[in-house]
């Protein structure tokens, strides 16, 4: 991410990625780290649901694109819709490469992301804009999250696909000159921002009660089960840099 | 393009860009050729077309991707928009290059690509992949047509985004598929194909009747004015080669 809101945490660690992981995974490679059955089920669940939430953003940036007020705005979105397409081919490659039928990885996060997606349509551009703003920001939280608990192949390719995020920081310029324009658009529009994030809350704790293995994974791998206590503090840092973020932006809640 | 039914064309000159450039403008570069005005205005309306084109493709497949039956035949379109994404990158980065606001280059054309698209939205799967066969091969039979009346510069960057397409091969053995199992569907997809080439013509031929100097250049640049007959004749080449595709791929008139 480079948007100005968290530009100064590109260079550190974000604070969920300090934890050591209790596998001590992170030592190893991909060829080693497979070995272990749920630890290779979880990866692909890992990955499966990052392609098709890549594929799902492609779509509906693209959809999205059609508010625009102008041929250039329409492009930015359709710029950021297209590098969603890429790493979705990124990571669907990566299913490929380690034996596995992307579509099949991907089937079980469908229902989650197109719900995700049916209750936020956004109405107009600016809803547009934000959304586009909190979705990309919240991918970047949680591939931060998740990537100090992956092995270091699997883990290059999941910052790789971070590195390359980021191109939401016109959607914050877009937004802030419309709530210096009129200064009520920012009441409008900070309920909108949570409402995004209630409902990505809400798909992802639907997302972590049917998938044991990924959500395992997410709580730095105990072997017997996970501690909800832990999921629910990942999603509780997401959420802060969320409202931070929101309230840099004049969406104060 | 490298679709089975044109692939034979692709080493040779296609049978439109044979005559010689009546302004032989073909063996200059930009900056000699873009001193006469009416060229620059000519190159200048193509690009800003061909970009305008290339974005409304994109949200269209976009569109499109959505009537997909499973997630990897969604993720063929995607590429496909996507590809014609960065198709619409490098039109406007070179007119931004040769200093015209690309915005301004495109509005002129907004109005006929939209109202073909919204004449013509597929209403199921089989076909949107047949517009998107037949909107990738009529456009690639128009781009052969215009480059060699163009300046070498230009010349290189149309079929530098000609050689890039092509992404259209999927759909093609996606709708023979479909006809072998349920030979009705050809019935039906035929007459879909006839209304997207006639829908594509009548757009066409308001934007040739509005924009003089971009059909003056395309019937090889007769300075005071331009010979109706001859743009037919491209038409009409064009024309022939969709019902040859059509033939090919079992959509016989």
């Amino acid at each position: 991410m480079t948007t100005p809101d968290n530009a100064a945490d590109t260079s550190a660690e974000a604070p969920g990625t300090t934890t050591p992981a209790a596998t001590g995974v992170a030592a190893r490679d991909w060829d080693t780290a497979s070995a272990d059955p749920q630890y290779r089920a979880a990866v692909v669940d890992l990955l499966g649901a990052l392609a098709y939430g890549e594929l799902a953003a492609f779509e509906r940036l693209a959809e999205d694109a059609k508010l625009a007020p102008t041929l250039s705005d329409k492009a930015e979105l359709a710029k950021m819709a297209s590098a969603e397409f890429h790493h979705f081919e990124r990571l669907r490659d990566r299913l490929s490469g380690i034996g596995e039928e992307p579509t099949g990885a991907m089937e079980p996060f469908v229902a989650a992301y197109d719900g995700f997606h049916k209750q936020t349509a956004p109405s107009d551009w600016l809803e547009g804009l934000v959304k586009a703003y909190v979705g990309d920001s919240i991918a970047s939280d949680f591939y931060r999250e998740v990537a100090a608990r992956l092995d270091e192949d699997t883990r290059g390719l999941v910052l790789g696909v971070l590195d390359d995020t980021g191109h939401a920081s016109f959607a914050v310029e877009k937004v802030r000159g419309a709530i210096d324009a009129d200064p009520r658009v920012g009441g409008r529009l900070a309920l909108w921002a949570r409402r995004l994030m209630g409902e990505a809350l809400s798909q992802s704790q639907r997302v972590v009660a049917d998938r044991d293995a990924l959500s395992t994974m997410l709580v730095g791998g105990v072997a017997a089960g996970f501690d909800l206590a832990e999921v629910g503090r990942m999603f509780s840092r997401i959420t802060e840099a969320h409202t931070k973020r929101m309230a840099a932006l004049g969406l104060a809640a």
